[in-house]
């Protein structure tokens, strides 16, 4: 399932940093939908326009090869397609042999015997492109329901040269109908937090009061209803999901993220022996990757919900 | 999907908490692990012996029906039943037509349209007794391998009478060997997120330093290699997960509880019109679960490590 | 996915003939639904009272566990019991060590390592009661909609004392609305074909002309309209079904199964070793097992439909 | 699950015959395999040169997108995409608002409300190339094992000018190892009948002595025990899989094929409203397409055994 996310509407992501393309597959998606070629233009843009970006150039184009006819999704799978442009890879031939603290080089080496070490292959934060283009779909399908979703920094920290930062980012999603997400396993907020700690660097999730609820009362914490005819409550100490089933309220939630791991330092890597050897990281990096995150975040939200819209009968 | 926990060992749950019976049937658990009973028994007791438990006597027998011969699994599905016992349903016919605050009332009506109201039903915390026996299971199976499972309170916080309190447990899973996780979507750390946000009032969950990382520098928070010939790290901010898979350190979260929402004070409902009514809880309620909920952090950590050592070939 | 069948409307089951039960349970059957008992007991009859049938007496008593609440499903999983009733395991102690010729015994040792040889342990024609049972409940639901299901025996061979013989049995699954059915590789076709061949015993399947479609020309193949302004068609060679999905039309399918192996005569039988040893089966058997295996065709068939009726949402 | 075949050794197909590309993404594939492109270019080949094929050229490239690292696998999804080449739609705008008998139209029609009618869309034959692209990566896998396929034409039929005809192929799988399929609901021969079935105009299928074996008495159909030391049996009347897992013994299959429905005659076609209209097929159509099929009867068979060598852990 590794490289799959979502049961009825599913995306299967495919692509290593520095190989042909990367992009995905969407299975599920439902016919009828009116692809909207700006708003993927514009989530594409915020992913790659975050301030302290890197020096190389991702173009993004997001090539649609199928599913869609005459600007509407046909039912079938919507096949996407972003080329990895012209990069050069020799810049990487020092890390063939090499694992690099904090990154994932040793453990795909555990999991597989061999991994693409250029640029992190499987394992770069550009897999995430392919995120949101799939993303942006979920938001086109979502749209039609009247349900947004919206992040944004909540907690950000700044880094001197050569070191980097991180923060957290919190999220809303409106619109959400009372009645979606499925109790015991697949709770809708069980699914969140997995979509979220898919994430690159990604280290923390909490719903509604998250870990504040850990010292409150119950008396203090439950939500209580407004009485007024509606079934909205006067807090959302909850986070808008009762039994892993959304009530309505909107849906909040927190992810915290650790910095990046690669900074311009010269760093200490162990060979397949487990010997020590130093390694100085060439180019600019990212000195804060949040800016740059905060539309992840909402893809995988995105993704998450759109699973839950698609939903099977469940009332006769 | 909603009833089924996991890929390849996977337990699929079922029960109303004052139906005839909750149960399980794990479906992948592989032949020929001795199936130890005592091990059955006192998880059993450790999930009913938490302080200040509730009056109502939970035997909670576990009966095997099926998957074991002579004292070992047979490959095959192992079931199991747990009687509901003795229950007295009509205490609750005053919450047929009763929302209560905080609870899974109103979104299981707008999910399914009807509910069994009798002590919450499928969404009662009863439920976490299927996810206890399963999870003995899979500890039997990883103990076979040399991987621990131990969960403690980390914090927690107190309530007077009448009143709720919660707190965070801490978990930390020893022996699991490197390359243990699927990358992208289904990484260890994203399915341990899911395991622990579906356990009954979980509403936060962090590994390794988790927020604490989100402050960090990037130089603080990597985890520099010892260089002692190993492949140990100095540091284990990342919690034993790198991209998504093992590297061998221990695997260490955290999950936060907010308190349960059923307290002794009078208690404001909402019937189908939107209508408030005065409603008084009877019996006795834990003033904090926790105690109760630590063998459940476990058995969810055991599901999910279980699910990952079952693996498919994944290298030639 | 062994043990577990469909995708939407699932059942997993589980059992070994000699164990203390065998059941399942369903998952994903829609909330609101009757439980109509009589029916579950006539099935299950009709699947007893084959002629000819063995002498082992199957009470077959389904016992509901969850999921149905004065008299209603309530969307929850939907546990059944079957008691295994008085089994007395010492007749087939001689089968521990020996493989039977057409049986399972090698292959699950094969697989396993292990297997309860006791009666045929999960491998036992006994396990359909629990898919009859499943299936009962898929038909109180495609009743709902007015889609029923008819098996009967289409070709029957008789056999000599001491001897079994087989034959094909046909199926109709009428009022079956157009457009249910995946395309690609969740055919309906495909599906049903998976099905029936997951019953004991079964060894061809064909829809509509089926094997004799293969000596057709195609313009005495194809299904012309009927043009009466309607989409119905003046022949049914495909069986209902077109590109994966059904048309509107009648499913009409074919299979065909082998003579149950288990025979009075003496019977060359191997060891682990490979060695022949003589062993002479005790009891009647049924001499054709056509008659008690009507029912589990229409059982499979209804599951088959049922999570093909549970469908997600395809269009906008 | 439409679009995906398989569990472990899972391939997600896309695209329709008129659009940018089809093509596919295998996920599961293991580590350290050696990719052999002379193999993928011969497979693609046979499924070209089928005598009669159409005049439509199709090239059939298939391009490696990601998952190959130096030319071996990398464990990571293999992304493959086929180009559509220069194809020109304005042929079918005649077929916007009509429906084919023997087609797929009315069905997806029914199901999606839309279609993408240039060329049979998504139903178009067109499909399999992506199915035998992903077959020949399957190939590669078993032939490191030591499992071949081969099919071949067991009957074939012959039609006059402007008319079709079909057959029936035979399949032989060599070199199983016993132990390989799931019991009960994923049995082998279960998951191979419903490989077929997904076949374009497959419509019946048999496995070991088939349709056959409806006529034998037991002693006649079981197989008995050569008794030399080996498990091998005398006969192989069930095809190599007892009980749905393999016992050693060649795994032989046979599949039924209708003739295709598009021929050179005038064929009345209905509107939506159900009104008869005469359309007369353009270009020319192969008569017989069962020996373009050949490969992808052993691209299904291949798709399925890799799916069962890429186990989960089944003993301990």
């Amino acid at each position: 399932m590794s490289n799959t996310f979502g049961t009825r509407f599913k995306v299967t992501t495919y692509g290593e940093s520095h190989g042909v393309a990367i992009g995905g597959v969407i299975d599920g998606c439902p016919a009828g939908l009116r692809y909207d070629d700006a708003l993927m233009v514009s989530e594409m843009a915020r992913r790659h326009e975050g301030k302290g970006a890197t020096t190389r150039k991702e173009a993004d184009i997001v090539e649609i090869l199928s599913g869609i006819h005459n600007g509407y999704t046909l039912g079938t799978p919507i096949a996407f397609r972003i080329a990895n442009g012209d990069v050069r890879s020799d810049d990487y031939t020092a890390l063939e042999n090499l694992y690099r603290p904090g990154h994932a080089d040793y453990t795909y080496d555990a999991r597989y015997g061999r991994r693409d070490y250029r640029g992190g292959g499987r394992a770069s934060g550009r897999e995430t492109a392919a995120h949101v283009a799939a993303g942006a779909i979920a938001k086109m399908l979502l749209l039609t329901k009247g349900i947004s979703i919206n992040a944004a920094i909540a907690e950000v920290y700044e880094a001197e040269t050569n070191d980097s930062a991180a923060g957290v980012i919190a999220c809303s999603v409106d619109g959400v109908p009372a009645g979606l997400g499925d109790p015991v396993f697949d709770k809708l907020n069980a699914r969140l937090a997995a979509a979220m700690l898919s994430i690159p660097s990604a280290i923390g999730f909490e719903i509604g009061a998250g870990f504040a609820a850990a010292r409150m009362k119950g008396s203090q914490y439950r939500d209580n209803w407004k009485g007024d005819g509606s079934m909205a409550t006067l807090t959302n100490h909850c986070g808008g999901i009762q039994g892993g089933i959304s009530n309505g309220m909107p849906i909040v939630f927190r992810v915290a993220f650790h910095p990046v791991v690669t900074i311009g330092q010269p760093t200490q890597c162990v060979d397949k022996n487990g010997d020590l050897h130093t390694w100085q990281p060439q180019g600019r990096h990212d000195s804060n990757h949040l800016p740059r995150t905060i539309v992840v975040v909402e893809a995988m939200a995105a993704l998450t919900l759109a699973d839950f819209m698609v939903q099977t009968t469940h009332t006769l």
